[in-house]
Order: structure tokens, then C-alpha cells, then sequence
């Protein structure tokens, strides 16, 4: 099981090393770039390297035409680089990684990429094969509600890549039968399954719930969600146990969105002062949305994600061998 | 010492699994893709691949204008990123690799290449490093004289490059210090080193004098000496020891250019004879330079560069760590 070789090796490296992997799978439009960008922001681009795996595809668009499959199809992909450069990533080596354009939908001069302290890796299909998911030390699914999804796909698409509605709703149709049989499959393989959603009856900003897999050591959130309970009635956080759609026990964080930021503001505070290595971080960096929106169950997500990432830098601890 | 962890895994993988590596470095126009390509007609394009370490350019044409040192230089290349593809050629492992399109000067969209049982790596600079040398079997230099050099460099870069042969002499002259600092270097890792050129006083083709270390195993060469020598006086094929320019015993090989086809003939057939695998070879391939014109020295060069390739595939040894 070469897979098995890579945790070997990358454990034999040391924490001090070997660049922590973040892992952030989800389906075109779910909200990677935006949970991206403020980590990078907030980490500092010094510390950190942000890397998308569709840029590997194998095709560019004018060839993609002729196929039987969208991008979204592993064969549609040069898998087995991307597997590649995440083990070399992930040994602390540098790649020549592949550029797809997504302005003119071709592939363009190759780029050198030397990880940095935090590689965080985002895409369509990062967790897609066990050799790929070998190479993180924590991996996030983004699970929104489709029909948010599509809206979001949408606004982007039409607003930033030329597209008509008309056009986006027929490629979404055209891409759910691969999106059913290979992106959202990566759900089960994410140590924390992030879904942005509004709370049903409760108008205002998106809620986030959060489940959280006992396949890495989450922070001790009972003392966070006591100090906001001190505080108010209606407090932004919740934790409930909860069986998965799969049977699988998880924890369940749910971030209200619709508290007030007086209430938020304990929350983030209580989870910032909790990370291992806190000088050098921007905190203003956190929970932005667009140009202008910010999100408090965002920040509060990048805040939970930004305490993994720097955990793992402390420890040097590699997940468990799965 | 990396280098030599390449080495053990490569040992480790056996010789079935394993491509055998065969790299011939020289400066521009030395007449590397002459030799390569008789080699990959010969074998066959299923199971030969031909990489051309000259894509692995930092800096396109227009990039390198504004730079202080010319493509000859390791830091206009990407030197680690050469020495990890080799790594993984070396390993059976495909690459994703650069392309450097030489007709616009530009870097273009990365090709899948994924080794066959035999890999040739061409290029300025593929022995510059240790790590890059522990990935071959086998490793040739090609030393022709420099003003023989020049005039093929002027033939081929006016006649399909499109540059004037001012330009050309111009280009010669401000890569001098560089071709001595960083390509004549690697004629000392060479297993061969080859030398076509005019032998003084003889009219007619080239020869070719070939140096053979004693790093590798060459074939026995005195009974096809011995059976050519049967049949005229004046053989094709002389084989002298010689202490190098650097002291280092080697043989040196003769293959004269000057003898009539007849006699080289008797050379050829007698190397043919000794090669490990010869179904399904092509031996028309052999030694043909340009468009039309054939070279009995150059047929006799790949004869024996083939007999080491097949020799290597058949016995699966890894050079001696060195």
C-alpha cells in the first residue's frame, strides 16, 4: 500500500520539516477560494502556499468539447500528478505544478510552487484517491445545500467568467451525474464536513454546522460554548452529538449566524486564544465574503481550522495511520 | 547523500520494473538529437522515450533578455526540478514535464511522459549534478571539436531557427564562458565520450573516436577487431589504451569514416551479433544523419549504445554506486 509508505515517510521527517497539509474538497462554487483566502491572509503568504488541483486537468476546454465527461471526471484529470506533487508537497519538495487558465479555458506555462510552512490544497478532487488523502493532515469537505450552490455558481460564473444563467444551469445538469459519482463521495473522507446554510425560520446572515470526525483531535470547545452561555441566552454555538447520514458517530457544531457579533465576538476570541502560535496572525483577515460582506460562522470556521493548522505545526504530529 | 537513496531504490525495484536510463549531454548542435533519434528508430517508439532536459527552462526567451547569464546556466533552469523527474523517470514513475517551444522562445502547456522501458535524456546539462547522475545507467558526452560544433550550429540555426549567421557566431561567443563553466564539466561523468571528427590527411566522412571508461562494462571488442582486421588491411575499427587529459586510463575507441562500406559493414553485423534482444530491432534506423546522408562511425556509435541499453534491461544491474 504505497500510501502507507508516504505517512512513513513524511512521519520520519518531523514536525519541524515537513510542511502541514490542509485538505479543502468541495464542488465547483461551494465556498473553497473564500475559506482559502482568509487562511492564507490571516497565516501570512510568507508562511503559506495555496494550491488548486484543477489546474491539473488533462484537457483544456476546445478538447473537452469531444469528450464523454465533464471536468469534473478523474479521467478528465491527471491523477496520478496530482498525486504525485502532493506526496512531494507534503516531503517538503517543490513542484512544477500545471496552470489552467480559467479566463480562456487553456493550459499555459507550468509554475514552481515550494511548499511553505501550510500548504493548504483546494479543489474538485484532492481527497479522491487514498495516495492523495495520505498527504494531509486534516481535510475539510464544503457541503452546502445544493440549491445554495447553484445560486452561488451562478453569481460567479455569470458576473466573472462570461457566462449566461441559462449556460450555467445546463453545464450544473450536465456535470450532476460525476458530481453525484466522484466529488461529493470525498464527504466521507473529511475530518470536518463544513455546510453553509441558512437556518430555516430564521432570516440573516448563513449559519454554519460543522461536523467534526473523531479522526483528529478537535480543541476543547465545552469551555468555549460555557463562556458564551455566561453571556447570553441565545449563544452563536452549539455542539450536539450526532449519528452521520453513514452511521458514523460525529460531533456536530452548530455557529449561529443569526446572533448578534457582540455574541460572536466571545466565541472568536475564546478560539483565538486558544491557538498555539498567535504573533504574526491577522485577525482582521478572518470571515470575509466578497469585496465588502463579512460572515462571523465563517470566521469562526477559518478560527477552528486555523487552530488544526497550527497544532500540527507545534506537534509535529502526523493523523493517525488510516 | 540523496543520491545514493536513488540509487538503492532503484536497485531495489529490480531490473523487469525498472527503465534503463541513457543520458547524452553536449553542448548546442554537438549532434545529440542525431544520435537520439537513430536510437529511438532503431528500439522503437512503443518501448523508447526521448526527454530533452532544455525544457526545463526558468525563463522564457524574452524573460532571459533582461537576465545576466544565457540558457547555459544551471540558475536559468530548473535544475531541481530536472533532478526530481529524472528521480521518477528513473523509478517508473510519469512525469508531468515542462515544454519549451524552441521555434517562439516561449514555455508553454507541460506533456504527460511516462517512461517506456528505456529513457534517453538529451540535453545541455542532465550530468550537472550527482542526483541527476545517480538516475543513469548509462551516460554519454559528445565532445566534437568546437569549430565543427560551430559550423553545425550555424547550419541548423539559420537554416531552420531563423537567425543570421552573425547572430549565431555572436550567441557562440557570449555562451563560451558558460559552455566551459557548466557543459565541458560533464564530459568527466561520461561512460563515453564521443568525438566525431575529420582525421588529418584523410578526406571523406567523419570518424569517430570513442572513449570508453572503465565504469561500465563495455563489450568485448578484440574479436570483432580481430575479424575485421581478417579481411583488409585497412580496418574500420583500432582499439588503444590511452591516459585521458585528465590521467585516467581509458580505452579509446577508432571508428573510421575513410574505410569503404564493405569493411565497416563486417563492424556492424559483428556488434549486431552481440546485442542481448535484436528481434524486433530496426537496423535501417542505424546512422542516418539529416535527411539523406548515412554515417558508418555514427551507425557503429549506436550499435553500441544499444548494445549497453539491452544489456542493461537484460541483466537489470545498476551501475556501480560511485
Amino acid at each position: 500500500m504505497p500510501h502507507r509508505i508516504v505517512h512513513m515517510l513524511r512521519a520520519a521527517r518531523g514536525g519541524g520539516r515537513r510542511p502541514v497539509m490542509l485538505a479543502i474538497a468541495g464542488d465547483s462554487a461551494a465556498g473553497k477560494t473564500t475559506l482559502t483566502r482568509g487562511l492564507v491572509r490571516c497565516l501570512g503568504a510568507d508562511r503559506m502556499t495555496a494550491v488548486c488541483v484543477d489546474d491539473y486537468h488533462r484537457y483544456d476546454r476546445a478538447e473537452r468539447a469531444g469528450k464523454p465527461f465533464t471536468a469534473l471526471h478523474p479521467d478528465c484529470n491527471h491523477i496520478e500528478i496530482m498525486e504525485q506533487h502532493l506526496q512531494l508537497l507534503s516531503l517538503g519538495e517543490p513542484v512544477l505544478k500545471p496552470v489552467y487558465d480559467h479566463s480562456t479555458g487553456r493550459l499555459v506555462r507550468p509554475e514552481l510552487v515550494r511548499p511553505r510552512d501550510f500548504v493548504i490544497v483546494e479543489g474538485l478532487l484532492p481527497l479522491h484517491t487514498a495516495m492523495a488523502r495520505a498527504c494531509f493532515d486534516i481535510t475539510v469537505y464544503l457541503d452546502p445545500p445544493e440549491d445554495l450552490r447553484h445560486s452561488w455558481k451562478i453569481d460567479r460564473d455569470c458576473s466573472r467568467r462570461g457566462y449566461t444563467e441559462q449556460q450555467v444551469r445546463a453545464e450544473l445538469t450536465r456535470r450532476e451525474p460525476e458530481s453525484a459519482a466522484f466529488v461529493r463521495p470525498q464527504r466521507r473522507w473529511a475530518d470536518i464536513v463544513v455546510r453553509f446554510a441558512p437556518v430555516p425560520g430564521r432570516p440573516g446572515p448563513l449559519s454554519a454546522e460543522l461536523l467534526l470526525r473523531p479522526t483528529i483531535d478537535h480543541p476543547e470547545l465545552a469551555p468555549v460554548i460555557a463562556e458564551a452561555a455566561r453571556h447570553q441566552r441565545d449563544t452563536a454555538l452549539h455542539l450536539r452529538l450526532h449519528r452521520d447520514t453513514d452511521g458514523r458517530p460525529v460531533d456536530a457544531l452548530h455557529v449561529h449566524g443569526y446572533v448578534g457579533s457582540d455574541e460572536s465576538s466571545i466565541v472568536k476570541n475564546a478560539l483565538w486564544d486558544r491557538l498555539a502560535d498567535r504573533p504574526g496572525l491577522s485577525a482582521e483577515a478572518l470571515g470575509k465574503v466578497g469585496d465588502a460582506g463579512t460572515s462571523d460562522p465563517l470566521a469562526i470556521t477559518q478560527l477552528l481550522l486555523l487552530y488544526h493548522l497550527l497544532e500540527a505545526r507545534q506537534t509535529g504530529e502526523v493523523r493517525a495511520l488510516a
